[in-house]
């Protein structure tokens, strides 16, 4: 053992390095964007991802970008999943299944197939084309609920819808996902492999979920109690998250299912507050490295050229009519009153983490060019500039929604 | 860049995983011996190395040993030393370099010099002799002060020297660990060449801690009152940490040396507190990876050898004697009485973490074979299961140091 190589502790050294830089730069330059956004009233994921361009490959070159950094960025993105999980109430989720479930079904449909198709008209092969879809998918709506809170709208029966559908809408987004990361693997694109795939996912992700909440309600508590330090506890629920992400590599899944599942499956745990709040801090700077690494990744040179701007303007153009289209008819079909409808929809334009995962993913395996990052970073930008003020305009017209029970509810009676 | 290969985001996910388990294996494998070992009223860091050993590549291998697990492992001990800086308080700090430097001072050469002196006598080339001294020199009181705590000795003359020392004794490990780290890298064992990285190492120390604190006792406050979230605040401070510590690569000094003089620097600034308490929660979670990675890495079946006995019995008497001898005597000299000065000598036995980082290093860097690994393990072990019995009995005769001011105080008027 004395010849090892004197060399490796420098090696390991320039890791820690690389780690400490991208860390540093996440975290100053990453968070000064982010305050900027925030204060324009944008999520702080846009700040993230600027930072990333500016510092990376395609500008200034100083974020470092190899193996071990992704590795940690992924790290964050499980932990940043898993305190999405802990947030969404398993309840609440449970109780939202329904009704929300068929909006969530047709607007997920909807901006799945738009994406799709243009990626076919554009002339990518199917597999990209499903990331494509993929991109287009995924809603995340901390945008609109800010909104919705500003102008006081969020305790209507839109804003409701739009909150359950936003929930399970991450579910999906997330199986999507999943199977494509599996497809990547796969020589052709197998429409059956697929259906095999995502009904793993959803199974494991089932029965992490129903398993988990039941075992954890009634024996955690006693574990984390027996644990006494704040730090242990945090230790345990976080343990349990990396071993439960490790375990996929067996079933041949994503890490991201099992870390979405074991938040929901703690998230009504008792003393859970305590320990959510210390993994939010985590959670949230971890997953600022994600995003500027990703970003970081992206070269711009190679994606901005004007034979992408058909793809870009068409992708853009589908983020918003995909929602419009597939959110406000499902939801004018189960029983929303048309302006009602309009208004779910426009609710559920923004997309961010999970259209970024997404386009990262397909980059990522190799099925497409940096221009589809860029143009998810696009559609992150636009859907969340535009949705603020076209949600004040869909409210201001067509009188409220009577603060009694909604025409479906009592429909379905 | 569509060539990218589809193998990438295997090899990715790859590292992922290993990252999984290993932090899954730290966090409820090693956490569950803490607490075995905390309850046994040893510290924590004693579990981790057995969860190591037992995980790691001497016994059941399933504990992933790679360069991203190190360079993650590493960042975890930047993390705790940062910790570490926090919660020794600046102005105590400076109050004590006085008399306690003189203390410290006298027990660390001894104790440095016996290590040297054994690795000597056992054959070791001049720059393994170094390390040894480094790992008998660090002082880890926490046994001490949990035990005097228990017998209502902290308040006395003898345990606020304990602490002096200790504290002061951090930085000096440091000092000798940072300047070993350099001399790795040098063709020969140079007194010169080590004379200029300490200095350089104390220098630098000395400029981040005083600039650091003259600026952010101004103008941080301003700066985090801005941030408006903790996670923001937080961040921003890890942020100074991470890019502080990368900055050490410039001038040829390990990231240690940063991160302990930026946590010293900031431990008094208005608003510390809080953020002190969430970084506790990363750095005790992410150094338990350091720990039970080293301890994974060794190889005991090379170090369990007959011909290394005799090493080990004279390491760990050496590491008594040391601290005895030095410590003992150097505080007679400055005025304690003799049963006063064989307490404070008692109290300083423990080794903990510096000691391990030192073999680590060390060994990291191919000077010796993890012998040298297992003998600071044991150090550590018996250290801190003979302190308490040991404290008990010396603080047992010889009656109570008044609680009048002690002679050295008044001696020095």
């Amino acid at each position: 053992m004395s010849g090892r190589l004197v060399e490796e502790l420098g090696g390991c050294l320039e890791l820690l390095f690389d780690l400490l830089l991208a860390f540093a730069l996440a975290m100053i330059v990453g968070k000064l964007f982010e305050e900027l956004f925030v204060r324009l009233g944008l999520p702080p994921v846009i700040g993230d991802l600027v930072a990333g361009l500016i510092l990376g490959r395609s500008l200034l070159q100083i974020f470092p970008v190899n193996d071990t950094i992704e590795a940690f960025a992924w790290f964050g993105i499980v932990l940043l999943l898993f305190y999405a999980g802990l947030e969404t109430k398993y309840r609440e989720f449970m109780r939202s299944l329904g009704l929300y479930g068929a909006i969530t079904v047709g607007e997920g449909l909807a901006a799945f197939s738009l994406g799709y198709l243009v990626g076919s008209l554009m002339g990518y092969p199917p597999k990209a084309c499903y990331f494509l879809g993929a991109v287009l998918e995924a809603t995340s709506i901390s945008v609109s609920v800010r909104t919705l809170i500003d102008i006081g709208k969020l305790a209507t029966p839109e804003g409701y819808a739009i909150l359950g559908v936003a929930v399970l809408d991450d579910l999906v987004a997330l199986i999507i996902i999943v199977a494509g990361t599996s497809l990547i693997k796969l020589g052709t694109f197998s429409v059956t492999q697929l259906a095999i795939v995502a009904s793993k996912a959803l199974a494991f992700w089932l029965a992490v979920v129903l398993i988990l909440h039941h075992v954890s309600t009634r024996y955690m508590p006693r574990v984390l109690y027996a644990a006494r330090s704040p730090e242990a506890s945090v230790g345990i629920v976080l343990g349990l998250l990396c071993a439960l992400s490790f375990l996929t590599k067996f079933v041949g899944l994503s890490p991201l299912v099992a870390a979405y599942a074991t938040g929901l499956a703690l998230s009504e745990m008792y003393g859970i507050r305590r320990i959510s709040d210390r993994v939010r801090t985590i959670a949230l700077l971890f997953s600022v490295m994600f995003f500027a690494f990703t970003a970081a990744k992206l070269d711009l040179e190679s994606a901005l050229k004007p034979e992408f701007i058909p793809l870009y303007v068409a992708m853009i153009g589908a983020a918003f009519a995909g929602k419009l289209l597939g959110g406000g008819l499902t939801s004018f079909l189960v029983g929303f009153p048309p302006i009602a409808a309009l208004r779910i929809a426009v609710g559920l334009f923004p997309r961010a983490e999970f259209c970024i995962v997404a386009a990262y993913v397909g980059y990522s395996g190799g099925l497409f060019g940096p221009e589809i990052l860029l143009a998810a970073v696009m559609i992150t930008l636009v859907t969340n500039l535009a949705t603020p003020p076209l949600l004040k305009i869909v409210f201001s017209f067509g009188g409220e929604t009577p603060h009694v029970e909604p025409r479906w509810r009592r429909r379905r009676r």
